[in-house]
């Protein structure tokens, strides 16, 4: 038995977003000391940490129900979902930057940059599955007028320029960004094929 | 041919646990000399990974047990799932803190704290494949009172606690949560479906 | 359900793979201080990890066609790929050399050997793979002269005795090398099998 | 779909041995300097690398083979592959210890440690999977005398007790398990379910 090919990018892609996460994770570092006031340095890389590893679940989520109902596969879709996983590989770099360097302009502004990067990476990696599976495909169809995608790459860039204003307005925005993305996915269910009914008391749209 | 929705949360999982137990190996570091006394700094290192190696190699197996015997996800099983593996993603940096101040208070405290941390995360992700998968079906009978569950998240919050009276108890308290899971589990026999019946000589209650 | 034996040798080299990008990515490390100025370490570092991602990328995507169109394992074949994924593992080290010494013959004649290992590796596991499947094979009509397979190696070979004389053309090499995998790569069009048939638009030659 | 049991074990299993592979060759580190002198450093940490790389390549080659042969697991099988893992996740550090102090008895016998640990963590894997599918299983007859698994974890406790006389001496008995595991392997031949019998040039046992 073979996977699909999607499947195939789908596990080539989680292999690396789970070694991002574990990257950031291992980038916070311990305390030097073991004292109470050692814990202040330490706290701005766990936020900035706790922010990145929200961006990661969220890609990580979104890459996969776009996969999943995609049938068909080409090399742009391949290169493109490289493009993408090239800015998600870049995160803990200005992850780690942040952390160290919290109240500048210049880690705060990279930080928007490269999740710009990353947001424009699956903008084009959704209209090059689209443009491989056609405009009446089931995939199309989920991804509809990809309104949330387009924004997010806008508040990105708006992001990135506020940096030099205000870093506490630049974080915001970049934290409402995964807000965003976060609350109107609780409402999906997926049902495994070949398996029982949902019962009645999750009622939700079936996305599959 | 696609794998299930659940089987791709435990490769994603799966992955990151991989990654997490050779970080915290990575993190135990060679002895700066060659001499036997330079043996005695990296005897606390690894120690507490031993400690850190058994409690990720526990929630592997449960979580993958978990998962086996559910047949729908949601959204939210998904961020249940997510936050349970940013918890045990802070595990490396506490084996890392605890390692280079073992007789200290607040390092001790701090392992328990994630470990309460990833306690609470499990008991969540329970909870919540319960809520998608009704309470008649298949996991949530196999979970039954998820009494473990709920004592686990109880004597983490009583080492952490016992950390800054006397360090010896809290890391006692640790590993005894970590010996609990292990024990009975090894009574647990899975077959492979379609395969031959399990041989006369390995009793063990069936799973699957 | 198991997976097949060429599945399982592409599982594991996809998470070599994807751990070797993200090492990459962690070895470029965020810039010392936060002044523009700061950038300019970080630029030399990030310029050869774009170049050994995009080598890392266009490995995952040859490696993954050339497995597919592989009906028969053995020793040798295991053997081969190990082989191949033994010089990738350096190409992390190397890339962090040449980011530290961009202007150095030794790293930029030591990126082209490393490159030329894993060419020769890739070469090798091809002829291996044929052998264990015949001449009349799928995987030997797919793979065909392999044109490309034996010009990557020449060109690596010259590309690490350039880096003597002038490391600027042996850069360029390098990265012609990478271009002329990527480029043809794009026509190439895969279906899931059981699924619809390609749209119309999306004329390209089907492979599967 | 849901994979087996064996398989979902081997996955974890492979992206431990993945992750392992990839952080000796991090720990290799590049030259701090870019003269040819500057290579004398990294010469030994390189040499202990090909061998740890080879090392694991050889279990996760004989793990695959073993778990592909059982039909049934149990949580023994489970926390004997753990014990397995936990061994091997030592290896990156003995690596590096031995790469930077290569003349030294210590480090020398604490590789054959690390090494004599997976040993006997392998061996006995094999018979915990053996008992947990019988002894006229499949994997039984598979496995047969284990006559190799017994000599490794006793050579590999000779090479210990040698390290405090002569390193050589006890670097070329690793060096010699190794060989062992890797020549008689070439000539087994794989074949995937329900695909063309395997061309009369390359003879072989079926192990399959």
């Amino acid at each position: 038995m073979k996977l699909d090919e999607t499947e195939r990018l789908e596990t080539f892609s989680d292999g690396v977003m789970a070694v991002i996460i574990t990257i950031m994770a291992f980038n916070v570092k311990p305390p030097a000391g073991s004292a109470f006031t050692d814990l202040h340095e330490v706290l701005p890389r766990l936020l900035v940490y706790v922010l990145s590893f929200v961006v990661v679940g969220i890609y990580w989520n979104n890459h996969h129900q776009l996969l999943r109902s995609a049938d068909r596969m080409n090399a742009s879709v391949m290169w493109a979902n490289l493009f993408l996983l090239f800015w998600l590989s870049l995160l803990p770099i200005v992850t780690d930057w942040v952390g160290s360097f919290p109240n500048r302009a210049l880690p705060a502004a990279a930080y928007g940059m490269i999740s710009l990067g990353a947001g424009f990476g699956y903008w084009l990696l959704v209209r090059t599955i689209i443009r491989a599976n056609g405009r009446s495909s089931h995939v199309a169809q989920a991804v509809g007028s990809d309104l949330k995608g387009n924004l997010s790459v806008g508040l990105y860039a708006a992001g990135t320029a506020l940096a030099f204003v205000n870093r506490v307005a630049s974080y915001a925005l970049y934290a409402a960004v995964a807000l965003m993305w976060i609350i109107p996915d609780r409402r999906l269910t997926w049902t495994n094929p070949g398996q029982s009914p949902p019962p009645a008391q999750s009622g939700g749209d079936s996305l599959d």
